[in-house]
């Protein structure tokens, strides 16, 4: 029951075969729909020649069987998701963005969110540059599109753009002839890669579009390595490798990623369940049964009742079919009552443990609370798999705004009578190394403890300060 | 993951505000979506004049926020849902029936699939009737209006059309001033009646959809009962109650129906449960962990869990971004990879007790089996919570024919070879009154047990074999 | 630049071939497309078993490549155009109206409309009978199907219920086996035979259907007469023939029908360069040139030239790119000026015959001569290739109420002034017979003179009054 | 009945007030759509915030109540119509085109086709720059927006910017604050001035789009003329005037404008009746009656008729209703006869003169001929109203290849065998200047003079080819 806007998620593929390379895109690309649902796009190219289509909705929205039959065969597809926002722009800033240049057409997709894209926006601009969108991928687009001027290869421009780039991006690019995919120095975002049975190889932002497609899981690309494939073979350039430690985003974990997709060595299901169980541990709770809110509170309260010993319940009902175009129930109706059912008979008359991943402004929470006590429980212990959140992010998660975050705004008994919980306990901060059995995490959002320097807002200049005065469509930190 | 198609689902609402019925019914129809995904409607009654609006698509499709709202206000609105098939005419076969005839107009949603319908139809058709579409609603619109002519009222009319009806049907019909609902004299198909805060009526198949629009649950209608509300108040009529022991529909508690329902006094969801504790005792297995397939699954698999003392586990995702248009993959991938992914690090190495509610063609059980076992499962011991499908249903449930079920071709040993479990358990046919506590259901799809005469084949005129041979469009046992 | 709403248009082919039928009366209806912009259908019979496809929007909107190809193949088609209002129940409205009956399947499209309809509709009520649309079509299906049962065939069925139906009615119906085309004794409104190169027999409400499709023009049916084709042969019954004399809509030659079309004998062209001529003889104007208001008072301005002496000059320009969906503009803008535009160098400095084939509420008009003065036109004479409207039409034709009929509301003089003319001449009625060398013509929209009983207003229920009181979409009298 | 497919068409308003600016540019576009029918776009720029809607599809598919309201209000708006090809990539190539840069965001509307956008094209590349379309328009944009950083304004960016364009094009920008015209220094494409009451200034390319919007044409831009208006006024730029001779597109007069449209101070429409008359002076026919091939041909045959004094006819009937969606007919109907019909009654007997503006490939001609012989016309006697075509053209007009010209391929006397006419005659090359008065045409297509270098074929690189092999979507060569 996260209100914290998702990701996005990317996908490459290069084959030794050409046909049904926009099929397997558009299957992995479901599996990643979870990480973007508001805009969708497939980039094949064809021997140079690189056909896209891309436009707001899911994956099945976007794709009619003929729109994917119209992209026809080729050797390397390119595959984007996005997450959601508003406007009528929003069909400018879907991806991949195709470009043209010199050397020929590039597909990029791209998961992320620079840093310094404004710095880098700004000295393209003076130096005559015009932007089309207001991605950080058109930003990226031009970095390697210069650093191709003085580049060997496509492979070794990418490498030359990322000293300039900075913050968290997850690539995957397509060449005239290439399939590339690179991670930022920091591995703030996933990247995978597999290999097809027909020899195939596929980039993906999470592991669950490998098993989609039937591809086996090769290994998780290193921070700041670039992977080339193309006709030649594969080459690896590690030569951005290791310059800082690793600090994967800690959220991935608790609520971005898939619960059957591994990353960086760990199931994020099992990472899930032992944040339960630590849980459990730290806040144990006299209770009758143990709770998950659907779906992202499930895994965390199968481990709490593991290691508590207390039975787990299916205490709601999730509407499956409330989709993007469900219409939202005016102030007189219940919007989570719509979405969520307590199931009485499970809850009635019980003290319960009622899980979930987080808690950001607290009105959800109280609702959910509230559908329980409506139902006949006789406590809810609230407990949340993450610690709270305290700090934006500048890598690509859209946290709400402090003025906005309960945890920012009061303390924590005020929280526990809002939410209307008998008990409330949070994943201790000290225990995120459990969750994976490593301390490689950006754990910013909770503790300020930012990995990179970030953006000062004095920076903005005029153009933007009314672009978001207009609520402008465009999100310039998306990716 | 249950193959066979869902039914109908209905609901009316007569209040003493005429604003937000349209709403209401919209909200109400979004909890029962999973009892049909066809197509959707709403008639709305303005003082006589019912302004309908139906079509293909889920309730989030057909009804944009400008399509909700052109329904306008009014006293009494009736709904309806209706289960998947293709097919051109579809839009022709939707539902609310809004029909015209001397004493005004007439909005009617029916659920459940009448036994003598040709019977009826060609008796009106031999008087000069016609028919606009091939289902039961309009027999059954064409009975009522027919009787209209000798009734005092139209509760009277639907009480006289009752007399003459024969099989499954839940109920809810608009006359210009009244709201009326009936069940069957068997209850093959479940309808409740709720109450809002403001003295609104409301009827439902479900109570999930009293609870998703904050009505209070007043009851169950009885086998046979006929309830009519408007500004006169609410009569109710028993007359045609008691007829035949009630024969509920074993199917809405196995399958159905949504766990957070109650339906005729007993929850869903324990129904479930306890069918999942029948089958630990019953068919135990030296495992490590119980997994439900989802969603139809979970609930017995806890059950399952909690009786056997073996951990419940969460070892599948399901993808829930694919929906109507989502594009079937062809034979070279797996369709149920697609939208089921094994968690690996739930069931790799393990002993498994898999949980489903049924097993149809086998097809879809042995997949689902296999993706353990690539995940790494050690066995598998398949668990389902009903007893073997051996016959067809006559009475609204669309159970495929007899040369597709395995249980009809296959021995026990064979199936379980086929599905490649470990071992295989059904639960006893004996064992159904434990659900509820209850022996008032209708399992002939089991045991061959009809309550009713059932049509003979023979009956079948020219006419209808041609159009079953150029597989119509049209259903003529919808409902 | 006529605001009369058009007739409906109906098309029947029945071959002995069966590929390409859909696509023959896709182009058929598009070549009567005229007739009707609201809603447009094709019902294929593939050996009895009808497939319907039928929706609001123009033939080439409702008809996709894939929509067509999908009523797949057959013997027998019969097609609709219908003529454009608003609502959303517009669809249900929507022709042809397809059956099902005892001896089976029946499509029906109709043009024209009943007068006792709400006598018939009313009995049938009686009787037990429902509706589901509010359409004359609907009655006369049922009417047919209730002689059907006395009858010795379906063409026998439509001579019976010809001797109940009264008014204005061309009908093109098939039966499981065979093709019926009927136009009423008065003969009111048009109806043709054609046959293919093939030996297909076509039905269509004007000749340039047939031509569209390359079928050759036979003959028009003769008022009353009944042409029954199947594999059997033709059958032709005139029983119903010289019941009265004929009274063909002079409406169809002064404005609906198309200039290319030959209708009774007489070149609709002709008929129309005809009324111009007799304007010229009974409304000279010393004038430097004569322009017509496209497109229907291009062709009478061609006469007057002609007779007159006068050049023949093109003095609008019509946007020919707006259609249904056009914004319309506010108050702000002219909205003739938007869809018309004076040809300045054509006019400026000039004296300006103007001839347009109706004036009905005068503002359109007034509008237009203001157009012409705006280009510089010195004097501005208007000439109507029609006599003046003072009655309504029971008949089909949608005339505007008398209260909006500037003919009824104000003098000569006053309309000349109000539509700011210099002068003014309208068709004498006496003249009405030279536009086609015969006076069998219904003028009821001039003079008052109608053919039949006409329906008095008085027998409207309270039930009607309420529709119309609700603006409701469905218009009972269209066709 | 011409097939060359036609220009775009550009409109700008700066206005005092705030309000309506979107609703004028969709009324102002509507009366361009002839010049465009593949896809329509607004730009409106509030305050420096430009918000852009364009898509695939006429003006009134593009635009819905909601998207056109969805624009806000601002003081300057700029619109495009583009002329028709196919594919998925063309809503890319839709304009205007709106980009960021350093000084802000920039909104641009061409119409043209530049001579030199390969070599600037490459030259940019060279420097990094990357393309998102393939369009010229986002090379003017990119130079423009190079020329701003060393310009004093952005209008000073535009004049520089004009050193560098080459060939034919016709602008509109709108920069942050102010709306600028700009016409090439040849004048090839039109573009004119005009006034609103409220004192907004408006730039359209015709005149016709001023009328349909109440405003008051003031003059056409000089060739080379670029002119800026803003809140500090207007300022006229004439620095690039007087650079060559103007050469105007002949072709605008012929084929491309409006009738009532005036270009560079003579109406098309006369224009269009002048080479009738001419046509009737060098190629007089005994003939019975004038016909013109609707729309194209119908100026010149009230020039022919008047001249020659034969009676001028209405001889065809076009279907209006044919429109993007039609679905055209496969090789069993004729194409034509299904858009154009005969009318008997007018050249039944007769020798007939037809007027077209031009024969391309000879076949519809073919046809159309055809058409007035199975009509019963006992002579055709086929004129154009323009000389034969024997060049590409590189300033705009799509113009087909070389192998596909008939005047190309065959003699005069086969071309006159091939249409199947009586005689044949064209219009005299020489006769060009008397159609204005003037002889300041680009006649190129006519006579292989072409006022400007051309680009040579070899230039094209490897991707170009390869893409021209693909039947790449995207038109290089659009405007």
């Amino acid at each position: 029951m996260g209100v914290l806007h998702e990701e996005c998620g990317v996908f490459g593929i290069c084959s030794p075969e050409r046909a049904q390379l926009a099929d397997l895109t558009y299957y992995a690309l479901s599996a990643l729909q979870h990480r973007g649902q508001e805009s969708a796009g497939i980039a094949l190219n064809d021997d140079g020649i690189i056909t896209t289509i891309r436009d707001v909705g899911l994956v099945s929205e976007v794709f009619t069987t003929d729109r994917l039959k119209s992209l026809g065969e080729g050797n390397i597809a390119v595959g984007h998701v996005r997450y959601s926002t508003t406007g009528s722009d929003s069909r400018r800033n879907a991806q991949p963005l195709r470009i043209n240049h010199y050397k020929g057409q590039l597909a990029l997709a791209h998961n992320g969110n620079l840093t310094n894209a404004h710095i880098l926006r700004h000295e393209l601009e003076s130096m005559g540059s015009i932007f089309h969108s207001t991605t950080d991928t058109e930003v990226i687009a031009y970095i390697i599109v210069q650093e191709r001027l003085r580049a060997r290869s496509i492979e070794d421009a990418v490498a030359r753009a990322m000293d300039r780039l900075e913050g968290a991006y997850s690539l995957v690019l397509s060449s005239p002839s290439k399939l590339i995919a690179a991670r930022d120095p920091h591995g703030f975002r996933p990247l995978c890669m597999g290999a097809m049975p027909n020899g195939a190889t596929v980039f993906a932002s999470e592991s669950c579009a490998l098993d989609a497609i039937g591809a086996e899981f090769i290994r998780d690309l290193l921070p700041g390595e670039i992977i080339t494939v193309g006709n030649h073979g594969m080459d690896v350039d590690r030569s951005h490798c290791g310059q800082f430690p690793q600090t994967l985003c800690a959220f991935e974990y608790i609520y971005f990623a898939r619960p059957d997709s591994v990353i960086d060595g760990c199931s994020v299901h099992t990472a899930r369940q032992r944040a339960g169980r630590i849980l459990a541990r730290v806040h144990p709770a006299a209770a009758d049964v143990v709770i998950g809110v659907p779906d992202s509170g499930l895994d965390a309260a199968i481990g709490y009742a593991a290691e508590s010993g207390l039975p787990y319940g299916i205490g709601f009902v999730k509407n499956k079919y409330i989709g993007r175009t469900f219409i939202a129930p005016d102030g007189r109706l219940d919007k989570v009552k719509i979405k969520l059912s307590a199931v009485e008979s499970e809850v009635k008359g019980k003290s319960v443990v009622l899980i979930d991943d987080s808690i950001v402004r607290g009105t959800t929470c109280a609702r959910i609370v509230n559908l329980l006590r409506q139902a006949g429980a006789k406590e809810v212990h609230m407990r949340v798999s993450a610690p709270p959140f305290l700090n934006p992010c500048y890598y690509g998660t859209d946290i709400d705004s402090r003025e906005n975050l309960i945890a920012c705004k009061y303390s924590f008994t005020e929280i526990t009578q809002l939410i209307n919980a008998d008990s409330l306990g949070y994943l201790p901060l000290e225990s995120l190394p459990e969750l994976t059995g490593s301390n490689e995490f950006c754990s910013a959002c909770f503790d300020g403890n930012y990995p990179t320097e970030i953006p000062t807002d004095t920076r903005k200049d005029r153009f933007e300060q009314q672009l978001s005065k207009k609520k402008a469509e465009d999100k310039t930190t998306a990716g």
